[in-house]
């Protein structure tokens, strides 16, 4: 039931960070094997942020936000604070408060399966935040949670200090030993996309540009 | 059934309302003991708006706007409509010819547990609606409902009259004879979040400036 | 089970459906009696676009955006494409290069009762979406679907070639034999809503404009 | 924020209780005009229970059951208890060990918008319980709420003492004051009702029982 | 907006109806192709019914069920009656009053998209239903709808006299002019289904039955 | 992207596993600090079914019931199948010839964010399934997925051996390292419910038996 604080964890590089960022998460998440999207449900709070990080993890009871308090004291710059209560919970865990901490130790984001509040002050700030509601509800500090263990936030096992990818598309996670090959083929990916691009802008069809008729023919498709 | 208008309903003050506006909901919800906070499901059209004013509350069946317009003739300067659908229900009861309606008699906004059309227009004209759907579902004029009687709306309580804020955390409601009390708390509380505020920002954790740490340790909260 | 392409689909003139846009969605589906509306959980990936186009039909099962490609060989410089999942799925079955491709060939936009990404490419294109959710997630393409056959799409009977209404109010069809009539409706409809829009801004109430004191006296309509 | 219990509640006659359950939920909302209905979310764990009794109301934190056991203490014999908690929570507040503690102070029920657990026991011990969810997860006892406060449940205003009868169709909420006669309303009704489903029992149609045809022509109504 | 009762449907034949039920609605979904299956929230009251018969359809405002008592004057023995709301809605549309009179017709049961109530006496009388929700809110009688044309329920497209299946699979939807090769089809799958249960039930795997192996080692599955 | 069979995996012994079984789900989530619990709108198909045993898990995209198959030649008797789709999605994956398939190899249950069909033979061979929906909508054979790799189901993170407990209160995982020592927990805490349970039928008040009275009255409850 909680009450255990991880300090320190893995990171991946912050050139490898700073790259999956620039990818974002629709390539990241194919460059990964489709693997660790949450949920959809999970949206920017302000749209146009486009941002990665290590995660420091809390997993919380829900309405008790006294973990984010313990966990910004375990954020280095350029994390990413991941919040999964235990079970279902909307209210606003974070607000403008904390977010001033947060930005004050170099936190560059939330991704919470839950509520936050104060969203003109934290849009004003420019701290992005992914949520699943956005609720003035105020939460206790009564029970403990932990910091920094595996958690499963919006459907995505992420484990501390993962990267997180977070954009207008959604979030991802990618495991850190994974980071630097993922984002390899993320780079590849994009490459092959600004080809594909100039070719679908040209008015050349997916179509043919696939070569997809044969196969299409094959499974019996018929031209009316 | 419905069939009543209540005409005569008490108001707070304009001063405390406008004191209200600019505390906001998060300050406001906190500052009367975490009451009357609406569903978080209900969304403003657009962002930006932050209002308070007395609730000239309606009770009016699925899919029958009939009441908004028997409503709007008990509308003063400063009011808000506050729409509590008998059942669930996303159609839109409200578009800009009502929004015109209600703006000329000095209606500041609508709260409604149910949708609302003509959402462009609306913007345009700067009239801010907090709903649960954007709907372009039309309604009919048949059933009657009441007027300023006491309703549930979005799972808060809300008598005529009382303090309706809302901006782009959710809608709070504040029954009317908290509403001195209430503001004087806020205040309060906005004075001490903008020391709480300097002292975070300089890089003070929250642990220390709560003074936090011992109460954890006490908890059993394991750092490893 | 899907397998079918028709390429040869009726579609309105280019003058009705240029009015019909002009019209917008709300004022449309009043105009044909209330039919034709999409569930309001599609929503727009940004606001501000109001579009119409001839519906370009798409039946795909979940998870696979083969169809897309067979479909976009089908458009025509106006059309819209309309994509019904054969099952509930939030998948991003389009994103940039698609968007791209579908661009290219005149397309005006896409209605999709599931999910989309690079939403950010696609703002930024100028391309407008209407979705169920916003999803990194990709598909495959290894399952036939059909192309302009009848589909139901979030909630709404679809024909090939039939009118697609949107805006930021939803979703609206609107059958070809009928987009001729009903513009003509929606036209009268926008005159007499000026008058009403200039009436009501001038302080009369909706009760005394519609005459509606007797009926609701009638009723039995009870002021306190 | 909570942390009053009130010892002294009205109750409406046990007779007058006892007549509401055997009227049941459908006909006592019908009978008071329609007011007073809980969500329709709010389910029976097991089907054929059928019960009335007066609303020994709790105000509770998400995620903590801590007042439960402070109101068991209030309930007299008949009472049924009222669970609202004061953020969306799916938690299982309430479990065997409470349902025997409850049932062996004579509570009849519950209704919680929120969990319930042990439900195969609660279902062995006949102790009806109509919520939101079943859910095996715990909660804790830190923070305080209240007792015999006026609460929303599932969307209903319920004051202490107010009669709530429930059965395979919801839960209802009667005001104490109006039981009686709400009861006699309710048993004129059933009378009505009785004679009513033998006319149409016959074959009598209900257009031809209830005098309809003339009011839909009137209206407008076309047969093809 | 309504307003037309269509009195002459096609039916299908007794024999093929009565075929349909015996099949089941997931064997009748498969036969024709995977089409005109109903959403999956749409549930039976009470499990164990499995029934067929020709659609009489019902387009009704929410929270209205005028045109039920208009519908039952339709209904022919055999008939199963299909309401689709004009929004969504939950409201008790139906109950034992209607369930005797549309029995009394020869009704065999209720297709919904929307609320029932009086659920223990339909459960009593064994009249099944599939509904969105059991509510006892009630409905008025004040706004016309229509009665035999087209509809969408449930997210599927239903004309007059098209075949319902229902059981506790769900709904499912069979054009009247297909119902013939349909239920052919069925028969041949019941078939070979049985064969394919034996063929399990002694322990050979799918993947030998189906001869997966070398497709599956073809798209590349690894065994580890 | 999933084409990983893993063969050999981690079990408990067969007698913890009949005794997690036994303790059921509510008392294991307990005993190993409340984690592991899936999402509460997992169901069983029919109540009363106590299961537990060895997770061969599934990762299978949307609508595609190819691992299914494979999976199946992975189970020993006593084991159940867990399926989590890569993106939502309530498909009926499984009905009852593949009920038949995996029980004729000592399968005992199923666990499924997704759907289910033909529930009423499922229900006949008492083959218990937990599911997020009941759906007769098919599923095709095109795409790999992996079975015997981690997964994320219903919220909760599986690990391909841990113990799958399953009652009418949900679904819990429990890590095969764990096992022992979490139903040597359970057991101490069914011993000492089972005294609880005593006092509490006695009368004695929670408040009592717990000794809360000091801690409440700490806290500020105040009794009026």
């Amino acid at each position: 039931m909680g009450g255990v604080v991880v300090q320190d964890i893995p990171r991946a590089s912050s050139e490898v960070i700073t790259g999956l960022a620039e990818a974002g998460v629709a390539t990241v998440h194919e460059a990964q094997g489709r693997s660790g999207l949450m949920r959809p449900d999970l949206r920017p709070i302000f749209t146009g942020a486009q941002i990665a990080g290590s995660a420091v993890t809390i997993s919380a009871p829900p309405g008790d936000n006294w973990m984010l308090h313990v966990a910004i004291e375990q954020v280095r710059p350029g994390d990413i604070l991941v919040l999964a209560p235990t079970s279902p919970c909307t209210d606003g865990y974070f607000g403008d408060l904390l977010a001033t901490s947060a930005k004050s130790r170099g936190c560059v984001g939330l991704i919470i399966d839950a509520g936050v509040r104060d969203v003109r002050d934290l849009t004003e700030m420019g701290f992005p935040v992914w949520s699943k509601a956005i609720s003035a509800q105020g939460t206790v500090k009564e029970t403990l949670g932990s910091v920094n263990v595996p958690v499963v936030c919006a459907g995505a096992a992420v484990n501390p200090g993962d990267v997180i990818v977070a954009d207008d598309d959604g979030v991802c996670v990618v495991p850190t030993a994974d980071a630097g090959i993922t984002l390899k083929t993320a780079r590849a990916r994009i490459e092959k996309e600004a080809e594909k691009r100039k070719i679908l802008a040209s008015g050349t069809l997916g179509l043919d540009m696939y070569g997809m008729r044969e196969k299409l023919a094959k499974k019996g498709l018929l031209y009316r």
